[in-house]
C-alpha cells in the first residue's frame, strides 16, 4: 500500500520542505484512553512507530500512577523500549523526583507540562501558574545541566473550558517564562480543540514579536471541533516546523459527547505528503500500527485517513 | 448556547467578509444514508435549516426512485416544503423529464451532476462524459430559458477511485463545458475526499487562468481523509465564496471503513465564525437540528463541533 502519490502532489507557497512530527500516541494518547494497555503492547507500539519512520516518539510519563494509572508501568516500558539511533523518546516528567528516575533510566529527552490559564493549572496540577513554574524551574535547570532536551508543554493556549478565550499576552508571558527556564522547545496546546486559523496565526505572530524563535515552537492541536489540520496548515505557513500528532487519533473517545481527540498522525501525514512535504513516515506502516493498536484497546480508529486506507487492505 | 465569540475571533488576511454555505444535507446527505427518512422529517429538516439561517438548502433529487430510494418522495417533499423569501431550494435534476417535473413543482434552482472522469461517469451515470453533457445540454438550456439558476456539480475533481489522480486540464475542460452549457454555478467535488490544499489551489488557479470566474465556483469537500476544512481554507484564500456542507456531517456512515462523509456544516461554521466571516447561521440552532435528525435516523453525529456543543446542552 503506497497510495499517496497516486492522487497527486502539489506544493503551496511558503511551506517547508520537511516537517518533524512529534508522535504523542504512546503517552498523551494512551493516557487518555479508558483501556489500560499492557507494557508488552506499549513496547511494541513504540517499536512499530519507529519502524514507520517516526523520529520523535513521546514514550511515557513518570507522573505518579495515582494520577495516570494507564502509564503506571512507565519504568518497565522505558527499560524495555529499544532506543534507536536518530530517534528521540521524550518522557513526561512532573517534578524533581520524576527527573531523577528519568536520568536513572537513561532518558535523554523530557517534557514538562504547564498551563496558560490559572483554572487549568489548578485543575490539572493543583497549583497556580506561578507555583507550577517554580516547581519546574529546578527540574528544567538540572535536566539541561545533564544535557537533556526539554520540551515545555503549554496547554489551553487558545481557549479554556472555565475561562473561555485566553488573552494572547497571557500566553506569550507564560511561554517566555518556560523558555527562560531553559526549555528547548515549546509545544502550544489547543487542549480543548476550539482554536481557528486566525487565532493560531495571531498567537504565533505575537510570540515571534516577543522574540520567541519560531524554530522552538511546536503546535499541538486537537480535532474536537474538526479544526486540527486547518490550524496546522496555518501554523506551517507561519514558520512552525514541528507538529504533534497521535497515531490513529489515539486519546479521547470518538463516542463521547465532548471528545477531545488528538490530531491523527495519519491525517497529518496525508496532508503533508499531498503538499510534497517530507516527514519520513511510511503511511502504510503507520496505518497497520494503528489498526493493530485499535484491536488491542478495543475501539475503532478515529483517523479518517487510517480508516479509509485500512479499508483498502 | 452561543459559545463561539467566547473563544475569540481573529481574521486572517485575504479571506472574505462573508461566505455562502450551500447546505446539502437533505439531498446529498440523506441520499447517502442507509436509513430512509419519512417525508415529514425531510420537510421539518428543511424548515429547521432555514430557521437556523441557511439561505441555500439543496432539498431533494428528482432522480428515479430506482436509483435513489431514499428520495423517492421528492415530489411530496417539494409540494410540502415552505419556500421562504431569501432562501433558495435547489433540486437535483437528472434529465429533461426531471426538469419538467421540477418546473411543474415551481422549483427555481436546479442542479445537474457531471463527472470529471470517464470511470465515474460510467459508474454513476452509465454514460461517457460526452454523452452525459449531451444529455444535460437541453436540460440546462431549457432551465435557463425558464429563468432558473443551474448549479453544475463536477465530481471526482481531484481523485478518482479507479483512475487515481485526475489531470487538471481534464477537469478544466469539463468545467468549461458545463459553464458553456449555461450553468450559473460550478460545484467542484472531492468526491472521495483525497484532495490536499496544494491540489485545491492548483485546480482553482488553472480554472481562473482558463477564464472561469472564481465567483461562479463552489467547493464541495468530503472529510474522508480529514482534509475538508484545510481545503476549504485554501479555497477561500483563492477567492471562492460558496462552500457546500452537510448538517451534522450527514451522508456516509462514520463506522464504515471507507466512510465518505461530507464536510460537516457545524465544523465549517465554527471555523468561519472564528475567522470573523459572516455566514448568517445560528450554530446553536443548527446543532439542535443535527441532534434531532441523528435521533430520527438512529446514528451518532459525525461532526466534531456538533458533538462537542451538544455535550454542553
Amino acid at each position: 500500500m503506497n497510495p499517496l502519490p497516486h492522487y497527486g502532489v502539489d506544493p503551496l507557497p511558503g511551506l517547508p520542505g520537511s516537517v518533524t512530527i512529534c508522535e504523542v500516541g504512546p503517552r498523551d494518547g494512551l493516557q487518555n484512553e479508558q483501556a489500560i494497555v499492557p507494557a508488552d503492547v506499549k513496547v511494541e507500539l513504540v517499536a512499530r512507530l519507529a519502524d514507520a519512520g517516526h523520529t520523535v516518539i513521546e514514550t511515557t510519563s513518570l507522573v505518579h500512577p495515582k494520577w495516570v494509572p494507564q502509564l503506571a508501568d512507565a519504568e518497565e516500558v522505558l527499560r524495555r523500549v529499544e532506543r534507536r539511533p536518530g530517534v528521540r523518546y521524550p518522557v513526561l516528567v512532573p517534578n524533581r523526583r520524576g527527573l531523577d528516575r528519568a536520568l536513572d533510566l537513561g532518558v535523554t529527552d523530557i517534557a514538562v507540562f504547564a498551563s496558560a490559564t490559572e483554572s487549568f493549572a489548578k485543575a490539572n496540577l493543583n497549583r497556580t501558574v506561578d507555583e507550577s513554574l517554580e516547581m519546574f524551574a529546578p527540574v528544567v535547570a538540572r535536566a539541561r545541566e545533564a544535557g537533556l532536551n526539554v520540551r515545555g508543554y503549554l496547554s489551553m493556549c487558545w481557549g479554556d473550558p472555565w475561562e473561555g478565550e485566553v488573552p494572547i499576552p497571557q500566553v506569550v508571558a507564560t511561554a517566555n517564562r518556560l523558555l527562560r527556564l531553559g526549555c528547548t522547545e515549546l509545544s502550544l496546546g489547543d487542549t480543548i480543540g476550539v482554536a481557528t486559523p486566525g487565532r493560531v496565526a495571531a498567537l504565533l505572530s505575537a510570540l515571534t514579536a516577543a522574540d520567541v524563535h519560531i524554530g522552538q515552537i511546536a503546535v499541538h492541536f486537537h480535532d474536537t471541533y474538526g479544526q486540527g489540520l486547518a490550524n496546522t496548515l496555518t501554523a506551517l505557513q507561519a514558520g512552525v516546523r514541528t507538529v504533534d500528532a497521535s497515531a490513529g487519533g489515539l486519546g479521547g473517545c470518538p463516542y463521547a459527547g465532548g471528545a477531545t481527540g488528538n490530531l491523527a498522525t495519519e491525517d497529518l501525514v496525508w496532508q503533508l505528503a499531498g503538499l510534497g512535504i517530507h516527514t519520513g513516515i511510511d503511511l502504510a506502516k503507520l496505518v497497520d500500527t494503528s489498526v493493530w493498536l485499535a484491536g488491542r484497546i478495543g475501539r475503532p480508529l478515529t483517523s479518517g485517513t487510517a480508516r479509509a486506507l485500512a479499508a483498502h487492505h
